[in-house]
């Protein structure tokens, strides 16, 4: 399925099983942010060399498969609420940091740009 | 831009940037946290009914766009990372969902499926 | 227990199960934002209103304590580690608030004070 | 200011604002979870070590202050309006930590009392 086709097939399983009126904008930025923190518990104790071999657990690597599934079905049922085209969204956010983050003063560093 | 040219698109933006090492699958959790929260937090003193509103308000709207664009950037990374292939992942998700809310006991009903 | 039983309770805890080695700021903030997000979980799909009257669901309220005892409890473990003293804190920002909140500029308005 | 001060001071600083009627559980869940999410932001990039050593920082600490402030404040809110005693629910919460994770069982291991 491609971007549209999952819009498609979610906005589907709302609509049929009435939950249209669940799925307000603030509640699916709730339910979106819920998702995060799933995924985000997995690695909390975690140090970072083991959370780059996470990828050899397979066990462990269905669990994120899944809270990445759910984080980005909530994303494309947000913006198809919001009329959010998401792509295009994307593309003129990546534009935007190419300007925020010169490489030459970015680079080898996690300093947020406006401290840059 | 795809899925996949956007997945290439980041990985060059964070390579050139020297930015890889800042890039554990931990951190990356963290930032998607963190973005999932901003998102959250234009909608926190909102009723429902003004965050079904605020899709005519040109300059919270831009401010969600950003919102979903980085959560997007973030979800792709971090997929990346760790060799997902969202679209399966979100399929594959679908399907199950599909199964864990049968269309006849979750009808207007919101409860989680363990509840059911 | 007070405040500083509690810290020093929870302190003990950590210490005698050798858990010092997890209790990085770093790990504890992402503890505290996972917990955070399962107290937010219970409200997702409520109605502002049916939040209003959680308090007489016995059973959800369980939950609910349980839930604030947990982010109290990693807050109180974070602020010992970092050497925060809570209750000055929140007497500065209470303070704070005072002035950036004035009574007049935010009557009835939940605008953020850098847009009032 | 003690806890039941504090109490006091936070619901009287909502009712001069007549920010009662914005404080509904459900948002003051969703205001927690954001400040917390703003605390995570401040280590997202450093290394645990860095963040063990960020106590040197006195900038870093002042923001670090603010945001634990700020998940107190919200904390105590949420708790008064749904009637929770704070103290007793960690009293309580600690105890049943103290069965779940056995020192003999649970010493030096991070793994979720449901996996031991």
């Amino acid at each position: 399925m491609n971007l549209e086709e999952i819009r498609v097939r979610l906005a589907e399983f709302a609509k049929v099983r009435n939950w249209e009126q669940f799925h307000s904008p603030k509640n699916l930025a709730m339910a979106l942010a819920v998702e995060a923190a799933e995924l985000l518990e997995i690695f909390q104790w975690l140090t970072e060399q083991q959370s780059n071999n996470i990828k050899d657990d397979e066990k462990e690597m269905a669990l994120i498969r899944e809270e990445i599934a759910d984080i980005f079905i909530y994303l494309i049922r947000l913006s198809d609420k919001l009329g959010v085209d998401i792509e295009q969204a994307v593309t003129a956010k990546i534009a935007k940091n190419d300007q925020k983050y010169p490489i030459k003063l970015s680079r080898g560093i996690a300093t947020k740009y406006n401290k840059l």
